[in-house]
């Protein structure tokens, strides 16, 4: 597979980018490519300095004027057509890629991908999913790429939603619940119940019903189908006190290891406090994105995965893999005839 | 100030509201008359056998049939017209008390507030608040009073709960974040855009702006206004992260106090762990909702207050004190007072 890595995204940029390819390669096989797009003196000078033994084949293509984390999508359409995104999602465009990932601004990502590689036919508008990574891991969609759905849009949500899972997870029927503000089939806004109705109506889909805000932490679906404003908002709250708790508990857990360590070397009865420290630490990580390598964008016409602005080298070289592993498992090509098989019915 | 409890609402019902409001009866005043609405045979014994030396004034209103956590608000209308939650409405209505609280089935006080006491004029729609127990404690308002709020009802929500933090937590002038997916102007849905449009031209409003889901964990706003379909999500959200939270820490938790007792005991130095072991059982009871009593129902002609379901006697004691409060400071006076202006400003 050749994989588009989009150099230059990030907050931090091309450091973390390249740090995290060079992780990535070293899982990737000869078959793979990585395609650097971006600042071709930095990354040739990454590649010589930092990375020489760089296991895998990989392709620089030049980029310029790159787009910035604060830039808006429709200035950034008419100002960085020969940034690192625009060209990266060209390359996809033109079969000479077969994904792209970067960690960059999402709303640009998802307007060039528009412009460049355009929707799957019959999918009205993409959404952005994001694998929520606690509970049962559900993946949660749109998270902003439609603030304003019509209710086929949330129905198609759930039809991306659930190839993304069984590609991605192998899950073979993955469960779907709309979210909303109450279990009975009556509640939510008007047209959350339009969607209930459609999603209900497919009987394709394995629909558990609505679900509310707190099934997150349960095991009840899969997929979280929802509009891209109120994902967003739960996705950056989640975001918010996921932080919030971490500072919290670092805060308290700063002095402890050393104590810990001393501890139990003098008292070996007190075994239980470094299991108690690593318990706690084991339940930050859990509680971190870090470890997750990016959100796909579902429902345009090629594999594009976004990370967080503030990915870490280890979730850069997660989005590279799985952008590899999503192209090669067919995704877009799953997808299409989800959508075919459902405009026939409609004929 | 006399003050209606709904001695039969909640998940366990009288037995945590008889003790939480005998908690309550020590701190209110001479002044002061506790009305209990309920079975009355239940609530006399509660008072001979448990809480004999019950120190305030007290009226006790008998119900039948009462609410049901799962009762819908439609069929509740028809079917529990003597209830304690539509019994201590009518009481409200007729001036015979000031305030009611209830641990009880949001839905249908809603429906019975409209029905019996209405809504104060100019308001279109009530909306349910709700501090947020974390952050600085901001105000959001709706949660689930109105799911399909037009931008004229997220205008109204602003100037409702700035009117409510004036009086509930004396803040002059509180700034007012609407819920949104982006701190520009032009993002969200139509709605918001309208909304945000509404609330800037209202040159008596301390606006921030927009806001997004991480800010619930920022000083940057008093009251945060979002619609009763993102609201309620982003709660129950909050609610589940938090026991989730909960139980990971808990059960890390549980062998540590004694353990700790006997280190510091037998190696003083090692004052620090119970240092630590307390921070973080402070850190779990800032994220509990049992501090909190009671949402507020606001744009309602009276002074409702609304506990959750699962209330401890402390909650419903809170609950009983804030309901209190809020008639003595009169509230509903002043939300008034706001619409006749901005009723006159029209004409």
């Amino acid at each position: 597979m050749r994989i588009v890595l989009d150099a230059m995204g990030g907050d931090v940029g091309i450091e973390v980018n390249m740090a995290g390819a060079y992780i990535a390669s070293k899982r990737l096989s000869s078959e793979d490519t990585i395609i650097f797009v971006g600042n071709e003196t930095l990354i040739e000078k990454y590649l010589k300095e930092r990375y020489r033994d760089f296991p895998v084949r990989y392709d620089i293509v030049g980029s310029e004027n790159d787009v910035d984390m604060h830039d808006t999508p429709t200035w950034a359409l008419e100002n960085k057509k020969n940034s690192s995104v625009a060209k990266g999602l060209q390359l996809v465009k033109e079969r000479k890629a077969d994904a792209f990932f970067s960690p960059g601004n999402t709303g640009v990502i998802l307007a060039f991908s528009l412009m460049k590689i355009g929707r799957i036919k019959g999918v009205i508008r993409p959404a952005l999913g994001f694998t929520f990574p606690i509970g049962k891991h559900p993946l949660i969609l749109d998270l902003g790429a439609t603030p304003d759905p019509k209710p086929e849009n949330l129905y198609q949500f759930a039809l991306l939603g659930i190839e993304y899972m069984k590609v991605m997870r192998g899950i073979k029927n993955p469960k779907v619940g709309l979210l909303s503000i109450g279990e009975e089939d009556s509640k939510g806004s008007v047209i959350y119940q339009k969607a209930f109705e459609l999603i209900s109506n497919d009987k394709n889909i394995n629909f558990y019903g609505n679900i509310e805000g707190g099934d997150f932490f349960t095991d009840k679906v899969d997929v979280i189908v929802t509009d891209g404003f109120t994902g967003n908002i739960v996705l950056k709250f989640a975001e918010g006190m996921i932080n919030w708790v971490k500072d919290n508990l670092k805060t308290s857990l700063k002095p402890l290891p050393l104590a810990i360590l001393g501890l139990t070397l003098s008292a070996p009865g007190f075994l239980g406090l470094p299991f108690f420290y690593f318990s706690i630490k084991k339940f930050l990580k859990k509680a971190s994105y870090d470890e997750y390598g990016g959100a796909p964008l579902l429902g345009v016409n090629g594999v594009v995965l976004i990370g967080h602005g503030k990915s870490n080298p280890k979730a850069v070289s997660s989005g590279i893999m799985n952008a590899k592993y999503l192209a090669s498992k067919n995704l877009v090509e799953n997808i299409k005839r989800v959508f075919e098989r459902s405009e026939g019915e409609k004929d």
